[in-house]
């Protein structure tokens, strides 16, 4: 499938990398191509810049949003939550009309310190915001519930574990869910439509409260039935 | 130790129970207790009425909200989060000075219909508007991620799952544990101070799309890890 990695940061690289392997054609989208190729600092994360993660992954183009965007039957977008709508404006609606848009965004808001709260909640979410203003996209929110490197190696815990997609179409979660069981996943649930989205955005309240105790990310949710 | 139950509901019935059964002096708390004692309806769950249960549990006495916490070392919030602090102001903030307060309500709002939302989240809680309008009690939230079924019997599941105890004295964490691990439960996280309430309130939103989607409440949350 040709896919569309939209970011560089650590989650974008994380799945275009893992994408890349499982034998997809992926381009990773970016605003300017150019400033990206020739970063030589790490981010504010301290994760390596991107061109010494481009080295290890040659199979994996770089073009702008929009370029990536035209040119692929799925679009991921693993922007930050709070820049995600502007991403995907740039990416075009006309490039995003009909594809599955795999949105694994959170809403996370920054602006009075850690832990972060949501910039949208409760009664919306990000996934319901992506949607309505991309309504030719067929949007499918998952992998918001856990970190970059269990998203594409859920099976570094020693026990199975779960994910969820939510979403309108079910052609497009059913598109998602496999490649999530390509990607290693063993338990996807499908919790509805886009609304349910609030869920798993929301539980994000707990995952970084979860993250401080437990003084790792590498831990995830399983749903015991 | 001397219990209150706050509430005669489905949870208030269910802890009331379970705590009785391993040997604690539980009274349960009502607003108005001779007309708890004489109903003879269903509530609008389908619920029996209390003093159908009440016949199978004759060490389990009933009393007002301010008797019963007056009386009991340990109080338990079991009333529905839409009057939780209307409860507690008539038990009393003298009756509930310096005692473990266990809050296992959640703050649904159930205006616009299914599935509810939450009346406080995200930035605050139902728990630290308990602790701050009630400083000298013990807050402890907890039970508010699960069914009353399994918050009493988690070994329903056929796998071990987890529960979350938030508040700001350790001690009484620490109290709420003990009782938690005699009810059964094998894995309980120290989230942190009330404000981590905020987590677990909201992982009500995923819950109730679950029960949609998997059609049972019979299933709690584990932390792999």
């Amino acid at each position: 499938m040709k896919i569309a990695v939209l970011g560089t940061g650590m989650v974008g690289q994380a799945l275009a990398g893992a994408l890349s392997s499982l034998g997809h054609d992926v381009t990773v989208g970016t605003r300017d191509p150019e400033s990206t190729a020739g970063k030589t600092e790490p981010d504010r994360m301290g994760n390596a810049p991107y061109p010494v993660w481009a080295a290890d992954h040659p199979a994996v183009t770089l073009a702008t949003f929009a370029e990536s965007a035209r040119d692929a039957e799925l679009v991921v977008n693993a922007s930050g939550g709070a820049v995600s709508l502007d991403v995907l404006r740039q990416a075009g609606a006309d490039n995003l009309a009909g594809k599955v848009l795999l949105d694994v965004s959170l809403p996370l808001d920054v602006s009075a310190g850690f832990p972060p709260s949501l910039f949208v909640s409760n009664t919306d979410s990000l996934g319901e915001q992506v949607q309505r203003e991309f309504p030719a996209a067929r949007v499918v929110k998952s992998l918001n519930t856990l970190n970059a490197t269990l998203m594409v190696n859920p099976g570094l815990l020693g026990e199975g574990s779960t994910v969820f997609v939510s979403g309108n179409d079910a052609d497009a979660k059913s598109t998602v869910t496999s490649l999530l069981e390509a990607l290693g996943h063993t338990d996807v649930i499908d919790l509805g439509d886009i609304t349910t989205a609030r869920g798993t955005e929301m539980m994000f309240a707990g995952w970084i409260r979860l993250m401080g105790v437990l003084g790792t990310s590498k831990f995830n949710w399983k749903v015991v039935r």
